[in-house]
């Protein structure tokens, strides 16, 4: 993956003489934030629990309390892998779930807040009990090449994650980036340590894509996560999705997903 | 207007005996935040000089710092009232406008952050050099009927934009609400001492409509502001938002809307 590896040597201050361990498609070491050398695999297969695999989520600015019972209800009868609501539903969720995980989304679904409000958000959704953050990166700079910012805001974010034992998925918005931001998104968030890369809010022009999900996954390599997202509504996309590199999805047709 | 009355004495916590000076539909006081009987009236007249209205808006997640420097140089050629953008241009846009207002959006566009983010995101916002706040209220929570929650939640925001001298827009999401829920959010922004409810966030189902605007300006009388935003793409839009009420207009179409 020439391009991959180029790309990463022009956009990355890294060495290019210290060869990747992790698997990586961009072949040099990123020098990570968190290395991954000594962890599993995360792939998944189609073969795989479904309903381990998702984020049963639910981001609409009309969700009400009861609505989002509801999703804990679904989520403890399917015993789904988290709960992904906005933060001001932390507190509710956790009190509502058994054994899924809270997930709460930061800087949604624009991404362009400044960076010390999505530092504060995370924080403050960590105290209130989140167990997963996907937060959305600054897509504007990161199109207009400020990889320097968006690295940074990714690793104070990681940082705060790391220390509270929290997963990180960073939403790089997809459907708005060419092949070669996409490369670079994914490159700065594996650098930064976050744990996942995430395709998409579901509020921009598109959801996941197949050959993008496949190009997400080439990038990062085995031992990081990908999260596809927006748009994943029948079985078939699920299994598409997984088949394409992702090992979590988030959506709301979780119970149709699981039920075939 | 004994049906929004009836709404006001129904959903608040206020005095029936003692009525309204300043002129809303409620017909009795509410005892607001900050008492409007000694204002002016803000209507507009379509004769009304259209640039002066205009919040000359970009909003997009990839719009890039050379895409905001463009609404600053048109802003300060045709002396809109102010530039809206996402919080991380707001530093940004101040070194870039002359005499147009510098306008950030909270809690952008869902609503659905925890309130103590929003309240930092206008601190910091204001600290930045915002000179006008637009807030999106919880609007899941509005519908289920946590008034209280959505009133503490404004009055808070307006507490700190008072003390600033900063003028505060509540964007109540129209078209996610009923007439009724549109009235109630309409007297909570009031009673909390806005200086502005605005239609729409423009991420949503649809933008400002003409009857929901009509609606908005019986409500609050003719001394609060109310902002039209969302779909307002022609001059013609923008005369009848302003005949149905709005002093205010939310636009990414400006120019083309005070050419005529």
């Amino acid at each position: 993956m020439k391009e991959i590896r180029d790309i990463a040597e022009k956009n990355l201050n890294i060495d290019p003489q210290i060869l990747c361990k992790c698997g990586g498609a961009h072949e040099v070491c990123l020098n990570c934030n968190k290395c991954r050398v000594g962890m599993q695999n995360q792939l998944a297969f189609k073969e795989s629990n479904l309903n381990e695999l998702i984020d049963h989520t639910l981001l609409k600015a009309n969700a009400s309390t009861s609505d989002i019972k509801h999703i804990c209800d679904e989520a403890n009868l399917y015993k789904f892998k988290s709960v992904c609501i906005n933060p001001c539903f932390i507190n509710y969720v956790k009190f509502n779930i058994d054994s899924s995980l809270v997930c709460a989304v930061i800087g949604f679904p624009l991404g362009a807040n400044s960076s010390e409000t999505k530092f504060f958000e995370v924080r403050k959704a960590i105290e209130a009990g989140a167990q997963e953050i996907d937060m959305v990166i600054n897509v504007g700079l990161l199109k207009e090449n400020f990889h320097q910012y968006v690295f940074e805001e990714i690793t104070h974010i990681s940082n705060i994650c790391i220390s509270n034992n929290i997963t990180l998925k960073v939403i790089i918005e997809t459907c708005l980036l060419t092949d070669e931001e996409i490369i670079i998104a994914c490159l700065l968030a594996k650098k930064a340590g976050a744990d996942f890369v995430k395709t998409s809010t579901g509020f921009s022009t598109k959801g996941a894509q197949i050959e993008q999900v496949k190009l997400m996954r080439e990038v990062v390599g085995p031992k990081m996560g990908v999260k596809a997202s927006g748009g994943i509504k029948t079985h078939q996309d699920a299994i598409d999705m997984i088949e394409a590199g992702a090992n979590r999805l988030g959506t709301s047709n979780s119970i149709n997903i699981v039920k075939g």
